[in-house]
């Protein structure tokens, strides 16, 4: 089988534009097959504080009215997805900017309301494996926002980790993924202020462990349960480190079965 | 050869949701390959408003600046292109949004400073026909948004107008382009508040006469140029008028060489 790299963006990889520039230049030169997923939560709260919205994260979710969910297309699906395009572009790098709406790429259902209303936040149901499929073949590299729609006209604001995983395992029937999360850590960290402190295998009787202690925490728990997931259904590689590790053998987290 | 039809939506066809589902409904009943063309200034002038900027136009053209430029990117290629995005695929229309970057779709240069400074304004230098063409046998149906990059990451604000008469006469070596400008109005009006006075026939003497009676001005004189130009670089037929005319026989303006 051939393989396919997905690869998410996060943190502040792509916020100061040195910095992105080098993710990119990374990114662009992996070989075969390549997806790139990114959020923006940062400048979207940026924008929403601008235009005097308040923001309200719940276990760092994003709680999304219409206003909200207004702010997340125009920062993720606008300016942040066509400047991380544009600049691939530059990089002889044939990106393809994508919601979940173009192309029908990926569906998703509004979140039930239980204890807690996100509003227009979605549940991913479908990946759309053959427009992955068709783009692969004619040599365009999907950059993929996080944002989805329920197939009625409604989009839907969908977290990063959650689109790469959900896109890695889809499309792993069909290809050999390795997923990769990228951010401004060397991986997952005991003391999240020690780099030497870095997990370099992480199981699941780890994970356990290291949430029983508070070691892992937030955002941190849902990704690393995407990890897992991604592994069992499939995906051949997860991997959460610095942006070091698309090109360089360096120390990272590798998430184990 | 194939028939492929280009329409641009303009003036307010795209604000009012209820008349968006319309002009989206006859835009979905086009038999055949098709590209929807789309602006946003007005909802981009609203939205510079509340971030406390100040919009200068001259003859209809947007001054753009970095902050304008970014409300572009945010208004054009986010909010409004996702939205039509997301609405086309609720009407089985199997629709991918893309900015000129995306693929490398519209390349441009940012237009030279002569009396005026127009700031991130590109000039269109090259349409990439294969890409529409893998579009089109791949069943997709591209949303274009009115922005374009100049290959080494700059993104530029262009003109809808522009970019639908070059993406028309782009593809007509290997289509039939038939190019509709759909706005609010039946066609070319002698008095712009009397729909009685359409004219259906418009030729370049006509467009001449008319020019210096002032029967028509501002944004109608580059479009009319566009049309003209379209027509003699080989599209098959150019329309202006309302959206009726996309799947019924009523009046319009029939653009003649």
């Amino acid at each position: 089988m051939k393989r396919l790299q997905v690869v998410k963006a996060g943190g502040t990889l792509l916020e100061d534009p040195a910095t992105r520039q080098e993710f990119l230049k990374r990114f662009r030169q992996i070989e075969g097959p390549k997806i790139l997923v990114h959020g923006g939560g940062r400048s979207a709260t940026a924008l929403a504080e601008k235009l005097g919205l308040k923001v309200t994260l719940i276990e760092g979710r994003r709680v999304t009215d219409s206003n909200m969910l207004d702010v997340a297309l125009m920062t993720y699906a606008g300016r942040l997805n066509k400047t991380l395009v544009a600049e691939l572009q530059a990089l002889n790098c044939n990106a393809v900017g994508l919601s979940g709406a173009d192309g029908n790429a990926v569906q998703a259902v509004k979140r039930p309301v239980k204890e807690i209303d996100y509003g227009w936040v979605g549940d991913i149901t479908t990946v759309n494996a053959a427009l992955f499929d068709t783009f692969s073949q004619a040599g365009l590299v999907p950059v993929c926002c996080a944002l989805t729609h329920d197939g009625n006209g409604q989009l839907l604001n969908t977290n990063a980790d959650t689109l790469a995983a959900s896109i890695a395992h889809s499309l792993s029937a069909n290809y050999k993924v390795e997923l990769s999360y990228c951010f401004e850590k060397p991986g997952v960290l005991i003391d999240v202020n020690d780099p030497t402190t870095l997990v370099e295998k992480m199981d699941r009787k780890r994970f356990e462990e290291m949430k029983t202690q508070n070691q892992i925490v937030a955002g941190m728990i849902p990704k690393l349960t995407h990890c897992f997931e991604a592994l069992e259904k499939g995906v051949q590689s997860v991997r959460v480190g610095s942006m070091e590790l698309l090109n360089t053998r360096c120390p990272h987290t590798q998430i184990l079965k």
